[in-house]
């Protein structure tokens, strides 16, 4: 039986760790025949070149799409108007375009309507990622079992869904459909909050007077580590997140605020039921997510340990012996 | 040249997650002779003894720190002043008594008072741990690395002081000495704040009204699953810890409330040179943790990826070819 490669020629615009975790994917699975990128910066072009994961690299966004069938800008959100109007006259006829932005309200506003009626628009989030950034971030298994979200503006042909839904499976993703406005709600609750309260805390914790920043890195196992890894992400991608989905994430903030609020009352009239009661209902959540496989059940999310006890001074004297 | 364990008999008052793994290390590295533990619950107990982590097992308090010259209470701090009264009056010469409680002062204000005058008090901290709870959660390595915070009341006997920081580092831990108020203060932002923070959002996340519970744990790779392993901790514990640090934990919230409405504030405006610059500085922090040991720099706190693409649907059907 013959087979053949889902797209003959993917675009890629912006190549970071999405962008060329994306390339890294598509050729281990074979889903498309070539691949091109582009990038803003000419250092990354180079690089891009360098690690081998395109097939060529262009200079220009409107170089990278002639020709695609598939044009995905991995760019931040804040930039993809602007790209699309560059590349819209460019595009060939029936070429799907797909981005990876985790906005998409703002999004679907600011590109469709650059774009010619001979192509479809599909919209996509992929949502996984490291706190790493750049082509070198990437690595080919980073969609595994996690989920891409689709959202098709009304309209949209429901085969060019299908097959941008093929590839994000092929490449290892679950995918799954929804309005570009519930996604922007349910992101603001499950990554756009977690980021911005992270990037508070750690910045709150870095401007103590009482407390040096040499205590805070070193007591930091306690919990704090935890919230380091996110608030180490991409600033310009966060920046763009939080002033596109500006609505929804001060929704949650609002919600958020309320709930602190309430614990911060229990804490000061030393309401001990109130906080074993929500200490408890929390350790259902993160067992509900170990189940479905989105997270690790190794404790410590299963960081290494090492694994060396230190020498031992020698002779011990027990005292009173 | 012979050399004899540090200590005789260690009497462990409760083995949770911290007392069963100074077990395991102890032992390893061979620092005490003997062990002695019990456990609140009969469960507990058993399977404490079928672990065989300690050379004995008894059923009271009391039975326990007979004839122990070293003496750790690990156990909830809520419960530290009652154990401390019950187990006084069998407290042998010059034992060493000590703690792991996440909160110093209200542990030195709830214990030292019990405590006759012929054994030494020295408080500690191993800032170390794991989301898991129980017997069977502990290793003998969760202290590599790892800082043990000491901090001896005033007047505390410096021998007994440096016994137990010896102890310390036998298992692994690097040892830091600073007052009870001090220690809360640090702990109250390295630790306590993001522990009460994550709650709240889980606790948040799991009520919202527009998104569902299971869509909260499909996406929650976008960020939120890093604040579930912390929001996993053992409830009781944790409770006893806010109500036990209540002022030093409301000053934290108060300073990080303030920092969490000027990014709101800095959101609302849409001005993303405030949030640009936040972002830009948070990531150093990422970095000094890593550099001095305190995490893992491998992306995703160094989490498994599955390696395993899935099969490819063929014969692929590109359009339009």
């Amino acid at each position: 039986m013959m087979t053949q490669p889902l797209f003959n020629r993917m675009a890629l615009i912006g190549v970071g760790l999405i962008g060329s975790s994306i390339a890294r994917a598509a050729r281990a699975q074979g889903v498309v025949r070539s691949i091109v990128a582009t990038a803003r910066s000419g250092p990354t072009r180079a690089r891009v070149a360098e690690l081998g994961i395109a097939d060529r690299v262009v200079d220009t966004n409107a170089a990278a799409v002639d020709g695609a069938d598939l044009v995905i800008l991995c760019i931040p959100v804040g930039q993809c108007g602007a790209v699309a109007a560059e590349i819209a006259p460019r595009l060939a006829p029936g070429a799907i375009i797909s981005d990876v932005g985790s906005v998409k309200a703002a999004v679907v506003k600011d590109v469709a309507p650059h774009l010619p009626g001979h192509v479809h628009f599909v919209p996509a989030h992929p949502v996984a990622g490291t706190e790493n950034s750049g082509p070198d971030a990437g690595f080919p298994e980073l969609f595994i079992d996690r989920w891409c979200i689709l959202t098709p503006p009304e309209g949209t042909d429901p085969a060019a869904t299908d097959k941008l839904a093929t590839f994000w499976s092929a490449i290892g993703a679950n995918v799954e459909t929804m309005t570009p406005e519930h996604h922007d709600l349910v992101l603001a609750i499950t990554s756009h909050l977690p980021h911005l309260i992270a990037y508070t805390i750690v910045g709150t914790a870095d401007e103590l007077g009482q407390v040096t920043r040499s205590e805070v890195l070193k007591f930091s196992a306690g919990g704090f580590r935890d919230f380091t890894r996110i608030a180490a992400s991409d600033p310009t991608m966060w920046r763009d997140i939080f002033l596109a989905n500006r609505d929804a994430v001060l929704e949650m903030l609002g919600t958020f605020g309320e709930d602190l609020s309430k614990l911060t009352r229990a804490i000061r009239r030393g309401d001990g039921d109130t906080l074993f009661d929500l200490f408890t209902r929390t350790r259902a959540i993160r067992r509900g997510i170990v189940q479905i496989g989105q997270d690790s059940d190794a404790p410590d999310f299963g960081r290494p340990h090492q694994k060396k006890m230190p020498p031992l001074p020698r002779p011990y004297m027990a005292d009173g012996e």
